[in-house]
């Protein structure tokens, strides 16, 4: 074997690979993977996104600002038909990634990041909307102005206001679970990735059955966002219900696909925790 | 929208692109896909190999020697536990990757590059089999020195008979479904790419549909190298069965990786395919 020194993959190219590896772990009930998908939202289109991202991660691996790397990973990842394939996940990975970038991914680290965010930062975070639709709430009371919706023509009020990306996400902890994570030093991803090191066998394998644990863990905000909170428990408990072998997982895929129930804050951890079980050395 | 300029993917993303959503395309009889996989041989060590291969593709696309980026591609493939997942694909693709830098991806702007190729090309050309193990014939009489498999090892005798990357491919382009398209100006590969075009749908299941109608269409050279000639004919004969619709694909797909039957050329072809295609501006 030749010498593998230097070629080994790069940051940005495990954040990659985790993107790919996340969509392709079946089952995953509502989400697409390997074998299911809607008609306007394909597998072979998160290929895309996930190709497409790669000029972004690789600017947060290189300390380029978050924002600006992260506005670049989604206008790369859109240029495929589907739309938002992996807005959540790379929202997630960009400072796993920055942290990466100088030295190990450690929650110490990634919270650095986060503090660190500036409000070009967030004017940069507000312009990635413009390429892509994303279902958000409808904004609190006096935060119309910063609907992330606007997208780049929020960008006088964020300057007015002088809120940094970092401030941004704590506004949004409570009721977005990426935003959580941002605030919150990155709690579940971080455990999830210790999960899939602790788990074994095929790494798509680990990725959905962790999937699921996470499902059953948490209500997905995603779901709060896309349909209401009495749907996202019901996704929760039905998680719980397959593993406790009560529900069929496929059985539930089928019917959530139909349903339109896509617990995509979910799958976005599980690439945030593919992300750092690779760095730190899990092999595929 | 955001604007796309400076946003659209590269020559070398696209060829990563392909050789993500040939190995998505399903059924493929044989090969790894989506839904079928060899215990040694899974979905995501090809997954792994795309974006490994992702900095030699890059070489090739921005004018640096043939030789040098396909191993450098090759190497970072291989940093995976599958070995050999996209040797011939890469193979193939590096040439048009290095024409279509310079422009758009034409014949006569590929059968330029192989023309322009060096012993220094065929050097590093060995030395990408230092990574992987990759199923060859048994080299002719007298050509015992050239044996691909001696790797590195064979760079005196290289050097010594002063041979041409684009010579090298010419001596087993009777025998080597990937060389026969070096040596020919690729028109198979082309040709495959109008079929492409010419079809709608998803990429994915134009891809699959395209492998047929290859495998059909003549012996894969792969498998007469693993099996033997009448295994390959065999091969042949029933992707035709399957297009005439007297076999039933997915049983077929079964079989042939039970039977461990890989047709990786015709493989090879289809991602070389869906690369042109992609330059030449078909949409994901």
């Amino acid at each position: 074997m030749g010498e593998d020194e230097g070629v080994s993959r790069s940051t940005a190219q495990n954040a990659q690979l985790a993107l790919l590896l996340e969509v392709s772990g079946t089952p995953k009930p509502g989400n697409v993977d390997r074998e299911r998908e809607y008609e306007d939202l394909t597998f072979e289109q998160f290929l895309a996104g996930a190709v497409g991202a790669f000029d972004g991660l690789e600017q947060a691996a290189t300390g380029e600002p978050v924002g600006r790397s992260f506005e670049r990973a989604i206008a790369g990842m859109s240029q495929q038909r589907g739309g938002n394939t992996q807005f959540g996940a790379i929202l997630l990975l960009t400072p796993l990634v920055a942290a990466a970038g100088k030295g190990e991914p450690t929650r110490d680290g990634a919270r650095q990041v986060v503090e660190e965010t500036t409000v070009d930062d967030a004017v940069n975070f507000y312009r990635a909307f413009d390429y892509v639709d994303v279902a958000v709430d409808e904004p609190p009371e006096g935060m119309e102005p910063l609907d992330v919706r606007r997208g780049s023509d929020a960008e006088s009020a964020i300057r007015e206001r002088g809120i940094t990306l970092g401030e941004l996400m704590d506004e949004s902890a409570d009721v977005d679970g990426i935003a959580g994570e941002w605030s919150n030093g990155f709690p579940r991803t971080f455990e999830a990735a210790q999960g899939l090191e602790r788990s074994d066998g095929k790494v798509t394998n680990r990725a959905s059955a962790l999937f699921l644990a996470l499902l059953a863990s948490e209500v997905d905000t995603f779901v709060v966002t896309q349909h209401d909170t009495e749907t996202a428990l019901e996704v929760r408990d039905r998680a719980q219900a397959v593993l406790a072998g009560e529900e069929n997982p496929y059985e539930l895929a089928e019917e959530f696909i139909e349903r339109d129930i896509n617990p995509g804050t979910t799958a976005d951890i599980v690439a945030g925790a593919l992300f750092i079980a690779l760095e730190r050395g899990l092999t595929v």
